[in-house]
């Protein structure tokens, strides 16, 4: 019978992960455990930054951005060597199994410990929504509306000054935030890695709202596509369109999350101890059509996680 | 082949409302339809209120609260006197065809105009999530952000004071704003219609936690179940536990829509059209499993939405 | 040459008390002088719940409504008793002077503390900004605001429906929340404890109004006067506005402080330090056409607020 | 007896623009008088871009970013021969007198057309807060809360990593956005135009702050020093702070004013019109130790805001 596990968060830090973080602690002890934090991920892991949490350490915590337990890059633990450290920590500790939440990098630390007698289960935390097998991650939503309040206040900006503001948001190789942002901020046009788009086209569509009148635009533009310097350098090859270039970087990241974050990371994290209860390891939890899903973390690591292009067709019939 | 089409909003307002008017227009113009509005709901299709729409009308109007072709109650319409008034209307400027935004209310009025040959489909727009056949209303989640950002400011000041807030939210019969905003919240208590409730041990509860330190408590209570201050004062019969009630009233309504909602009423408005074009009618459209649905409007009017009491175990285990 | 102060908070808390809390301890420890935090207010320096603080201690918490060092009511404070108690304490912890946060009531304490030889020095915390010789206390900024956010959200519902909404705010028996908000939500009519008032002239405006057009309506009313059932009772006799009552309770104490808020704290508690360093007690600080001021406080006594009523003209004036 | 004025707003938009046009336009209509709209600044002034304004045209305006009367560069207007194309537009509509709102580089114009015959009147619209003979501008107080809100967000992704922003702001010359920022956020250095600094010095602080514990720093540059990238190439030649970059753009112009600034906004439009009725010309308003004050255009070409530099002190002496 399984008596102690421990949580950490890694990679880059996404609104919500305070309230995984707590779900994780309280469904826990709800269900009689004891429940150690480790901080700045497997970096602290393997200097043994732990402590036994209780019920009030994770009080008033659910509204925070950024991540309580601090996080770490710390490449060496994809080697035996470093995880070896790691689990010296976790016999030390006396912790049994672990939650791990962050980005599908992180999932490669959370295989090797179960596959060394630590079972691991995975939350997708991180504002990207870059991860296979979940319709969402933890800090999406939030990114997202973070996004779509600059998105509107641009827009005041824009309609006075009749611009053409292209606006770089982040996503790393993915498009979401830049797609759920363009279909919501009703975005003249959305340029994402998952769809080829064509500068001259784009160009044209400016040019013939402006013909009609509509003589402002804005343009969501995902980072792994280019820089927006870039975007509007190409774009002003075609006409005067009052560009100016935004780019929305860290600013993103934090902030108080969402209730759908919230909400989120409070089933995800519940799920997980459920999991580890249940002496399962090595699995990545998920949100697909509504339902909380897991996946073997291996099945996850060939896999791709796939943007709604259906949302792209929305965007593109609803401007013009 | 038809060829104009009518949007009107009913019942309470909802944010994402302008949202989902922007989608129809803005969809059926891309499809080569002519498009009216009809402001004031079923009142103001009797009276006549009706203009043509172009792009431009919906400009600016994505990131609105309320809804830009207003709302009223009519009554009248449930009467075959009204439907046909509404209908000569329609005659009049030539509209062959409706969508119709509102609460399941609304859709009395839409399956009466289908059946006199006027095809109408409706779109869930209330706060209340109260719609059956629909895991999620537009308005819904942008009303839970709104109670969660005071739900987060009482905390404040319950923690400085040491105070218990019981706070009263809207939804009507429907318990889904609560549920949501208390998980989101971390409320210590969440009370339900449709879950029954022990007010001696919501008073235990907080005693409990009381004498383990945490002092003060945020009760999550729909106003369905009863007022706010009937609830203290039952509350108060088992302690002193420095309660104070607040009652969120139409401020929850209001504000500009998240992006979840912006997403939401595009798509649904979006598909509304493409039904209409199918020559489909007395179809309510909703999100199941986050993916687009439709169900007969006949079939809703047997049917109650059922709250996710998932959420209600979930929102206990967290909190202790 | 002092070496030790003590800080508390007091009466009811206020948005940006944390903010002055960390200016007067970190303004302290940059003079090199000890800082001890004393939670609970009056009572909780009776009962010693003192401690001592470092940078840290007010490290991420200038963005935090409430207080951290709680507050609460104490009314035997007014008494020599519990004025000696609380000396007691002082000596036992070496404090010789001290900083108190909160409204005029905790300046009775702050007085009699000073005339038994501990110099002690107010700010003016509180959102109703009711407090003589300062322009503004600290919360005031963020309790408007946070008003005028609930009056845009509410604006939307009112011009859905064309109703008129009567919207309750805090403010004791001052009408500055009402005022700044009134003017800056652009209401139809402010309703404040300063300025007389007509119901009769107050439903011929807003008939007036919706016969020239604008159907909707808000009003501010300041919770001094009455509270909102009767004063939309009292107006109802006059005709048909589609009145609704709005009450913004103890939501408007909470939430993160505004910059004016922060920096107007932040300006106070370093000023309260230098004159505690100069021996100076029994003093108020206020800001007063933009300057930091001092008063006696046994001149505050005698005194009262007085709102700007220029306001009242000027919102008078706009709307119509 | 003047009987028809016009407004116009000019240079870079700001939050409390449209404020300021309906207090004037409201104000006018509630002293008898006509009231013009004027697009697009002093160009369409010149190209006859000119409408009246009712009472409703500004309803639902005031807490609407950007600016309703759009706003244009437009440099012709310095020359005789541009402002005789203006005055003829005057005449043409029967305009009498001007209220122009924005930056001081407006004020030339406005100096112009009273020289003509024509009086005007200045208010200062800009966010920089770089106007002199004025303690505060329209749109000031809503560009530093929104910094601020972004820098509380950064501040939960600095501490998460333990990593260094330096945050760079706009204000064009002026430091005063990154200093009331600055000191509001809590950030560990500010660098403004106005006030000498050393990087070295910079380093060495978060060095001493870093080997006291706290490992995230904020740093406000005023974009008038240099560029972020600029000034963190420098820092990171002495030491590795784990240094970010930030440029908040242009999303700090716009959004929903502050209170605050829908007050100021409210107050000078109001007196600015009661300036012209007093057949007032080439003068600006400006708010002074917390009173309205008015200065001859002249006067300002000579002088330069200055920004308050007890403000730097107090953010150096709060962050260590």
């Amino acid at each position: 019978m399984m008596k102690r596990i421990g949580i950490l968060t890694s990679g880059g830090d996404a609104p919500g992960m305070n309230a995984a973080v707590r779900a994780v602690a309280r469904k826990a002890l709800h269900e009689g455990l004891e429940v150690y934090g480790i901080n700045y991920g497997f970096a602290g892991l393997v200097a043994g930054d732990v402590f036994q949490m209780d019920e009030s350490t994770v009080g008033d915590k659910i509204q925070r951005g950024g991540t309580m337990l601090y996080s770490a890059r710390y490449p060496e633990f994809a080697n035996e060597e470093g995880q070896l450290k790691g689990i010296e920590q976790l016999k030390k500790f006396g912790i049994e199994a672990l939650v791990v939440i962050g980005g599908d990098g992180s999932y490669h630390g959370a295989l090797a410990l179960t596959r060394h007698g630590y079972n691991a289960v995975g939350l997708p935390g991180t504002i990207d929504n870059d991860i296979p097998f979940t319709d969402f991650t933890i800090g999406f939503d939030t990114a997202v509306n973070t996004v779509l309040e600059a998105v509107d206040r641009l827009r005041d900006t824009a309609a006075s000054h009749e611009r053409t503001f292209v606006v770089e948001v982040m996503g790393r190789g993915a498009g979401d935030i830049a797609l759920w942002a363009g279909v919501a901020g009703g975005a003249e046009d959305v340029i994402i890695p998952e769809h080829d788009f064509d500068v001259k086209a784009v160009a044209e569509k400016l040019q013939s709202s402006r013909e009609r009148g509509q003589k402002h635009a804005i343009i969501l533009l995902a980072e792994g596509v280019m820089h927006a310097e870039e975007f509007s350098k190409a774009l002003s090859e075609y006409g005067d369109f009052q560009l100016r270039s935004t780019v929305l970087g860290h600013v993103v990241r934090g902030g108080s999350p969402t209730a759908r974050d919230r909400v989120l990371a409070s089933q995800m994290g519940s799920y997980a101890v459920e999991l580890l209860l249940q002496g399962k390891g090595a699995l990545a939890i998920g949100i697909q059509n509504n339902k909380l899903t897991t996946h073997e973390m291996t099945d996850l690591f060939d896999s791709k996680h796939k943007a709604d292009l259906s949302l792209y067709t929305l965007a593109d019939e609803l401007s013009f």
